[in-house]
């Protein structure tokens, strides 16, 4: 538990956050539920948001991540493309590599904590 | 540049950072900079949020990372312990081998990106 959040990965493009764990978090939700609306819903998300960040990864690689399909306002649907699947796989598998290439040095810095549960100094 | 932000390691105590990059840069802030204000001045942060931050700190490792000198209000000073200077050298190291790990993963999303300067698609 404590490991889960450790390593954030972040793909930049100058100033914006092109791939990072937001992002994959929204592409494995538009992927299981076929919807950007329907993955903000999942992620607690605005779909304004989801759709900024949709938006953000569209323009930031050389082909989209995130295909709409034509359909009434907001009826479409949405649907990862197979680069987006490919990155999403990749980033799993850097996560994994970063993580892994790490853990000693978490080790020592876990050694030094104060467990939870102690008392905490006030 | 671009690889500037791309890695970003927490060391989490359940929900809290225990230490990470914002800390990391206080530290380093405090020791070249002698107070908590001073430091707070020279990272554009708010003299209550840096003093937050240090009590985060010191209340999650067994030792104290930042010490303040006794004196009149504000007037002491504070300075880094060993621990906390250990600490810094530690996630520098840390942080470097993580980002040698991951570089062939990050050329990869790199090579897929649209390259700066280009018209971003509307």
């Amino acid at each position: 538990m404590r490991h889960s959040k450790s390593i954030r990965l972040r793909v930049m493009r100058d100033d914006v956050i092109a791939f990072g764990p937001g992002k994959a978090a929204l592409l494995l939700a538009i992927s299981q539920h076929g919807s950007i609306s329907a993955a903000a819903r999942a992620l607690a998300m605005s779909y304004r948001r989801a759709w900024l960040l949709v938006e953000e990864m569209n323009a930031s690689f050389r082909e989209p991540l995130v295909a709409t399909a034509t359909g009434g306002a907001n009826g479409g649907g949405a649907h990862i493309t197979a680069l987006a699947q490919a990155m999403l796989m990749r980033y799993a598998h850097m996560s994994a590599k970063a993580e892994a290439a790490i853990a000693p040095d978490m080790a020592y810095f876990e050694s030094l904590m104060v467990i939870t549960g102690e008392a905490d100094p006030d």
